[in-house]
């Protein structure tokens, strides 16, 4: 397919990163800084750098590698995720920087709206996921530029207009997320539905590469649930580490009981363990102001994986049934995080607030 | 081999699974709580977090990955240690919290308690290597399961009757874990022992991946020996960093020169290679406290990778021999690492005591 | 090609291995000791273990996959680079002490000395990369040390006799890689010309893996940049860490700008990706003591990454016409990363310095 839109790439896609590029070395030059200040909210340099370095490594490396599960998509996956991650969080740092920019002139870089930056960049590359393989790299850049702007609009909205408090925030990324990324969806597969079966097709031999990316998500999900908390409390930063754990540890172990049971063959399905081990760290990030205990982390893990296994297992059996069997195998790690988001977005409500 | 049996395994691991899940909530629902003192052992909170990645990386990332070395293997070999590790992480919190349960009604969950349930699990992670390709996930949970419960009781009847130091306690691991691997392999081998061979085989792609988990444990090796050191002495925390450091850099070369010398095309093994170059850092691991000088841990690193990669070619070519050209294939890099602990024990004895 | 020098090799490299490691040895056994005061340079050990470990993954793990490129060196390229890296690190804890050594008899160990031994392998390293596949491993192992013992020659003579600020320390690494890289290859280029092209050969699989030490590599290199500032000047740290970050950005995504204009499908070159996306990092870690600003980052990585790239482009091309086009496809990484240094230290010098 790629022949097809080959001359109109070639003829956007270059000048459009080069023209935003400017825009944005432009940007900076006017109104950008180093903070003089190093430790803010609370955290030395060194402690906000190691919890810069974690989420880094999870955006840049852990999202890349896991979306090489595609055959035809391995590089193409870690170079795009690469591109679009880092476009999205340059954008991210102005965004999130209007506010001081409007008051005092300046963007203040610190080692806090870097990390923040990057975990919108998140939002993003959770609907990009869901997309790949069917969009060109143009589209893709413009979706992710778009929803990084939406992602700081309607948390702006929520905090200023309707007060929301900011210890939901990473709530507000996998909702946000989540919805954005099936709109994209129900408009792409409305448009190209039943053709690309070829780059969709997965494949063990890069299954154990997106296995690999998955692994180092899991592993680093904990600092990304407690990055954004002050440094002044540790033992909020202790709880949530602890919480994320324990529900991820619980989340993987039943996503691996639901999937053998699954099976008719009794194996671990890997798809089922790719998109689900990490349900429970989503969870807890989306509902850690109102966990207390440590079981409560667990249950949730235990909830998410269930659901998000079932709901993995049945959308894809259901749209196999309909649309042919490749479109949701395509975006099965994202659907299945959205759908899980969405799910608990409503468990969430149902607990009781802080 | 997988269809035999599939139905049993079906039947029984996802029940199995989810009453042990369930069973671990109800008992961290009734007595674990988040510490609400974070400095332990002497540790900020930041710091101890820091150390506890690092163990983290290498338990779910660093052995899944190094056991992807057969070929039909790679993906499940990742799968089961992950599933394994975090069962086993759960189920050592509660053993090592057995005592201040019994005192105090309540299990502390810290960075601490993670990390020492993290340090339990390598213990059965190692004996689980030697078992893959012949155990289904049944047994391997069962394996695990058993030898973290004997490992914490082990090392609570040595430090509560027999009084040891808990300093020897990094040596007690590689011990208990080469002892308990070795039974488990030598009962599962009498069992079945000339068949499934397609299951064992190696693979020079798989491999890759395998050098990758080998390499991040080499990397992180010092992080996990001074995991358990603490905080409030950080002289001993440079030694063992160092101390490990140079061993482990000393048995890199000296497994290849070794290597190198075995080969009749004067060829690197990688077989070797990935067995062997983490012998210094388990040698230094065990012989830790009485370890003073660089040059002391240089020439343990030095003869653990002689003794190892000797070990390692000497044992598969005589089974080589007997037993068929598969099995020690199979448990290579484990079997490595047991009789290597074995060899250091030995070696340890004659050392004087601290 | 390899059984034409295996008996030599097999003569050669073991004995060699054995005795160099046992000279490093006895010079540690005679003159090394652990540091005794761990607050080096402004740093708690902490602080300076997580800088250790960041750039100790890079040189072992990041330098060796990003080798991995060529299909027939997987997995030599990543032994080869662990064997190389540790031999050349303990050399170069020996050489960088030589000064404490005369003076006070000892090589005093510390998390900083650990680290600029690390730092001087990274430049054999790069210089080791660009002749991969035409080098048997004792010529690597000579280059090597011979590489670091002229660094460091090169380092003390434009310290003390010269009088070159330390601030410049990283711009040395770089071009003295650089040169020592070119000189390397054009004295192996002009002795075996034409041949071994199977060896030389890049691969799709093998480039997934490549990738990850690349990717690896660019999100460690601000730890790389700015491991070896003082500890007492945090904002120091953070305007490099800052910098470093914005140049990278910047150069992933120009790099991908300035490949889909080359590429007549409008495709990303992935060698492209590979080569220059580090450019940025590169650039700035040369020119770090002369940039004030985000935007002068910015515009360096900018620049960085258009040089490299149509370095790299028509470089390839120019000798694809003249010489076979394997020579340079061989040598591409480093080839750039030479290139790139060597534009930067004109960049540089017309630079108005501190």
């Amino acid at each position: 397919m790629a022949p097809q839109y080959a001359p109109s790439l070639r003829s956007r896609l270059g000048p459009l990163l080069f023209v935003l590029q400017t825009g944005f070395i432009l940007i900076f030059a006017f109104c950008a800084e180093v903070d003089s200040n190093v430790n803010v909210n609370g955290s030395t340099f060194k402690d906000s750098y190691t919890d810069f370095q974690d989420v880094n490594v999870m955006v840049m490396f852990g999202f890349g590698f896991m979306c090489t599960f595609l055959v035809r998509h391995g590089f193409s996956a870690v170079g795009f995720n690469l591109l679009v991650a880092t476009m999205t969080t340059q954008w991210a740092i102005i965004l999130n920087n209007v506010e001081s920019w409007y008051y005092s002139g300046k963007i203040r870089l610190n080692m806090r709206s870097l990390v923040v930056a990057e975990i919108c960049t998140v939002s993003a590359l959770v609907s990009i996921g869901a997309v790949l393989g069917k969009t060109n790299p143009v589209q893709l850049v413009f979706i992710a530029l778009l929803e990084v702007s939406g992602f700081v609009l309607n948390e702006w909205l929520l905090l200023n207009l309707l007060k929301v408090r900011p210890g939901n925030s990473m709530m507000l990324l996998h909702i946000f997320g989540a919805f954005f990324g099936l709109t994209v969806t129900w408009i792409l597969y409305r448009k190209d539905s039943e053709q690309r079966f070829e780059k969709e097709k997965a494949d063990h031999k890069s299954g154990l590469f997106s296995m690999l990316g998955t692994v180092f998500l899991w592993v680093f999900w904990p600092s990304f649930n407690s990055a954004l908390l002050s440094g002044r409390s540790p033992v909020r930063k202790l709880e949530c580490v602890c919480s994320s754990y324990l529900a991820l540890a619980v989340s993987a172990v039943t996503a691996a009981a639901v999937s053998v049971i699954f099976n008719p063959k009794g194996r671990f399905n890997l798809l089922h363990l790719q998109s689900c081990i990490l349900s429970g760290g989503v969870a807890i990030g989306v509902s850690m102001p109102v966990v207390l205990q440590p079981w409560e982390a667990m249950l949730i893990g235990f909830a998410a994986a269930i659901l998000s296994t079932f709901g993995f297992h049945l959308l894809q059996v259901g749209t196999t049934i309909k649309h042919g069997n490749c479109v949701l195998l395509l975006i099965h790690p994202k659907r299945a995080l959205n759908s899980r988001s969405f799910l608990f977005f409503q468990i969430h409500m149902l607990l009781p607030n802080q």
